[in-house]
């Protein structure tokens, strides 16, 4: 079945394996007027770029995005858009001997076992390269809700055991650190903890949190369409996430109700406020209009150079080493990627609440 | 905009208020000829009933299901199943002052800020009762899945600090716990931490756990409709749901990828194995053929018998006492409403998978 | 696969069988706030009440509707409603002899097909009683659109060979006329030849006409999801529909160019209006604020007292004579079905349009 | 809202304007394992290619096809299919002066009515150029059903008033026409007739007609899935098409139940079969095994070449003479465009169908 395509109204469709001969999106229900160019959406994608920091796998793509349809004379039509990005390096000779195996962590054995056989270069389809589609999409998304005085801002919060410390934390920080933290002493440390993964031929995991801010309450579609519940599968649906949580997340199991509830209060404007945010931003499945808060757990990369045990194809035992060089932490190119799918679920979200009051629709076909 | 549809080929459809003339279900989908019966649907539906333990409030509802279409000669037809529970507590009156101001830790306000107004009457759509409609949806996919020799289990893995030992627990034990944790000794101590909790007015949290198997290996749709991100978004659409986890969950962002990587392996059947399970079951989003882990946070009850400080709809912030009874904990009633979802969501995994493949598709369609 | 639910954004769930326990629909997605009672939905359903005149099947069934959910002093909330209906005659016993054979005509051989065997009383799920749903649904629909100053009138425009002519033709005698015709004169001669077919124990077809006005222009979405693809989908799921045509239909197939474009003309208040309407309202998918004009041809009733050959399930071919009494034609009592239908459809594309366009979102979010 | 994306398992998402950068296609929810290249979907693509014949548009467009995605080593790989045509002709020029103003028949009013703007080189998004991703796509779908055994044959049924004899009609003549018409001598009386059209600066209308052989019984999910609707919706989201028609269509309104039923008997190998098509092989929605008939009714090209009435923007009535060359018919390129529709909509309830027998299921995850 189809698995390409997320959201329902606001909706992309991506495409593309890491060794073929490009990838790309098509972003469907955008509304007609919005300003993009492919100027705008290359800033997001420089972000997630291969060889951006010492980190990063040094893989040599330009990564440039193609605008080829959707938008005239520098505004979206409504139509849909369709970006591409060419992949440069299609060489797939490093990648024959991964085609009898099964590297541990990734998705080669479940990807033989669905289909039957798989584009084995570079992990084709389950490859984080897919990812350029989703941020590619996310960029429009972002402008978007910029356009509705929307932010949404994430970062690494840690990475293995680094944490950043809210206290020196800024979000003027996060595009200095080249870990995304914004917290640059923490930064620092981690680097020095990656630095040390890396001389162990290992790699290591991390958490990233978003914030969002300016939502309106009320959006959500109860039950099943909440809030919480769509940002948990568009955070679940990016390659290595284990875990996801919004506001206090899993704290709250040992909490007590009085603890964990938040007292409504006016503020000074007579707007209704929270006087603390436990709930993370979302009651009921519904943005109750304070920041919205969310995680989400990467695991480590799996790819190390260390030998591992696993099976070939010809039903043998076998111990590997996986050759090439590999990001010894997904976290940091993953830090735009949790942006933009939390704000095509936003975008998706906004979209749906609108039919919600007769009063409101009767304004909008007022004539 | 809709958002009590779930599903995309096994689709049901709830709906009901807490005090409203009754909760139903439709399901949609489900192939014909598998025997269901209104018993087997409630005995699904006896374990989350009210009442049913001290911990539970003691509405008094029979909740006895009614199946209305769908199901002739004691097998599904293929055709729409609806399902019907007729609420017997309908008084409103309990109920009238909640209507002027926004409980804490509740719905009241976003459902104002989204609708206008709300049915008020017990948390209207909001309530737990809503849980209804899913479980018996549950049931039918439940008893599907047994006939593919896939079970699914779930039990509270921890109540407030009280958390169950793997060395003593057995799922055995499940329906003898009143909080339905399979570690007996583990649920005594529960208890006692909730009774301290009730005389304090109090409540509390705790985590679920659910175990998956039988599971084939490749079942989930790259990229955005993987199976780990389907049952998440399915998981987090249970109200007080904060937290989601696959496998090592939210351990992993601390791990190496040495210790995260789970080795495969032919076991003495030349079955493909993996010899640890961090990954959960589940890798690059398809099923990997081991046992499905997860876990759901739920927060605690956020109707307790303490004055809270909130708002009114008159713009006044003030304290108030909520009356009625209400359960101190949320989590043994949830667990199988987090069994039903997961349940549901293979269901309809199962299904979009079986156009995979081009050989079995032609030997689906042979004649 | 689900096939009960239509529509994208106000989703209606429908289920039931002509001789199980009940008939019903779910209305998922409708905005709240809007005015709906027992009373409103029940005069809807009373224009497709068996029994209503000579040439309907004398079936007794009351037809009262009982809205469950979603609807609070007396505006929907805006989350679902449920609305059921209960089957009074399900006696079964008539129809034990159509479950061993297929009649002409029916869905029995396909259903069997499909699902194995068939709740064969009555027609079970395909029969005409499950429109039940649609029109309930249709209901609110109606009464929505007509706050956006939208109608939707629908008549029977010819009875086999005897069409309506317009000059006599008037909205005012639809339901003046047992046969939903707009012109009384050719409803008598309808009515004649009706009765010669009953005498003769066969059976009619006829054509329904549709005209929505007040519709605002640019709705519908290009290019799969065309007002007219959506419209022609709803009327053709209808059983018993066989053709549908927008404006002109079939007629544009011999036409020039020349006769078939509508000019564009500016009028006294400068609104773009057309001078002709050969395209039925609908421009390049999109409605053109004319008045939209569609048509279903409907299929003689497959039900006569006529000797028929077919097989049965013992591998014979056998002659039939169908017992009971039946509607010697179907057309009059799916007009209000077609209305429904096209209700349905308009408001969900009236819902899809509201995110067309940054500055009418931006207006809509401001704060 | 999204508009672009057609299908439910088997999901297809175009894109691209008429004087774009290209025109493109992703198809999602292709089994693994389907042999495809570009070479193969050339050739359909080549039967909608402007110039091929002296009745089509001039316009110079080699319409190279160009796979980015999805087939690895001959054969497609489970995941999304981008295909991807470059458009040669850009130049924009020729289209200025049509901005200003609302061509008759076309969508130019009614996009700015949707948009606030619109793209209006060549029609933009509207431009029959669309059709260019519905065939590729439709490509595989028809390679897919060949492999079942399935398949899909369209011609020009008629062309203004001249219309094909039957007994003079073979498919294998189609491909010989030039107007794709399977009765020769039909086809170069309406070479003719449409030599004459243009003579006259004007255009005309015609009748596509579609068989399939070889569906299997049971297709289409009842109630509002049913394999007629969703054929009429893909039918119908072509442009030009303004009615549809399933097996007698609109003449089963002067029909009896006598003459319309089809009566059931088993041939000579004990098959189920029915001994008269008026049913065009649909009954109750599901395919009844039979040969299944459709009629789509195209409109004249709207572009002629005589002075015409209509509006410009600026609030003025004004007389338009529409520039450049454009086909005085839209039939004969439209016939692949009906054979894609239909292909991908066989393909997508074929897929649907799969979970609807619990003892199918069974087998088919047995291990």
């Amino acid at each position: 079945m189809s698995g390409s395509i997320f959201g329902k109204q606001f909706q992309i469709s991506t495409w593309g394996e890491s060794h073929g001969k490009g990838i790309g999106v098509t972003v469907d229900g955008c509304p007609a007027g919005l300003a993009i160019s492919e100027e705008i959406v290359q800033q997001y994608l420089n972000r997630r770029k291969p060889g951006s920091n010492p980190y990063a796998t040094p893989r040599k793509e330009s990564d440039t995005i193609h605008i080829l349809s959707g938008v005239f004379e520098g505004k979206t039509t409504g139509t849909s858009i369709c970006m591409l990005v060419n992949n440069e390096t299609q060489r797939s000779s490093d990648y024959s001997e991964i085609a009898s195996y099964y590297r541990p962590g990734h998705a080669d054995y479940t990807f033989d076992a669905k289909y039957g056989f798989r584009d084995y270069r570079g992990g084709g389809r389950s490859s984080g390269r897919e990812t350029l589609g989703r941020v590619a999409a996310g960029a429009i998304a972002m402008e978007l809700l910029k356009q509705l005085n929307i932010t949404v801002t994430a970062y690494s919060k840690s990475i293995g055991p680094i944490a950043i410390n809210y206290d020196n934390a800024s979000f003027d920080h996060i595009l200095q650190s080249p870990l995304y933290m914004p917290d640059l002493e923490a930064s620092s440390k981690a680097e020095a903890y990656l630095k040390e993964q890396m001389h162990n031929f290992d790699s290591t995991g991390g958490v990233i949190e978003c914030i969002v801010s300016g939502m309106p309450a009320g959006i959500g579609e109860p039950v099943f369409e909440k809030l919480d519940a769509n940002l948990a599968k568009a955070i679940m649906s990016i390659g290595a996430v284990k875990g996801f949580e919004i506001g206090d997340g899993f704290d709250v199991a040992t909490k007590k109700g009085s603890e964990n509830n938040d007292a409504f209060a006016y503020d000074e404007n007579g707007t209704i406020t929270k006087q603390t945010n436990h709930s993370g931003g979302i009651l009921g499945g519904l943005s109750d209009g304070s920041d919205i808060i969310l995680r989400a757990a990467i695991k480590p990369t799996p790819s190390i150079f260390q030998t591992q045990h696993t099976v070939n194809k010809s039903g043998e035992n076998i111990d590997i080493n996986i050759k090439g060089r590999h990001d010894p932490i997904i976290v940091p190119r993953a830090v735009v990627v949790v942006e933009s799918m939390v704000a095509l679920t936003l975008v998706d979200m906004l979209f749906a609440n609108m039919s919600s009051r007769m009063d409101k629709l009767k304004t909008f076909y007022e004539r």
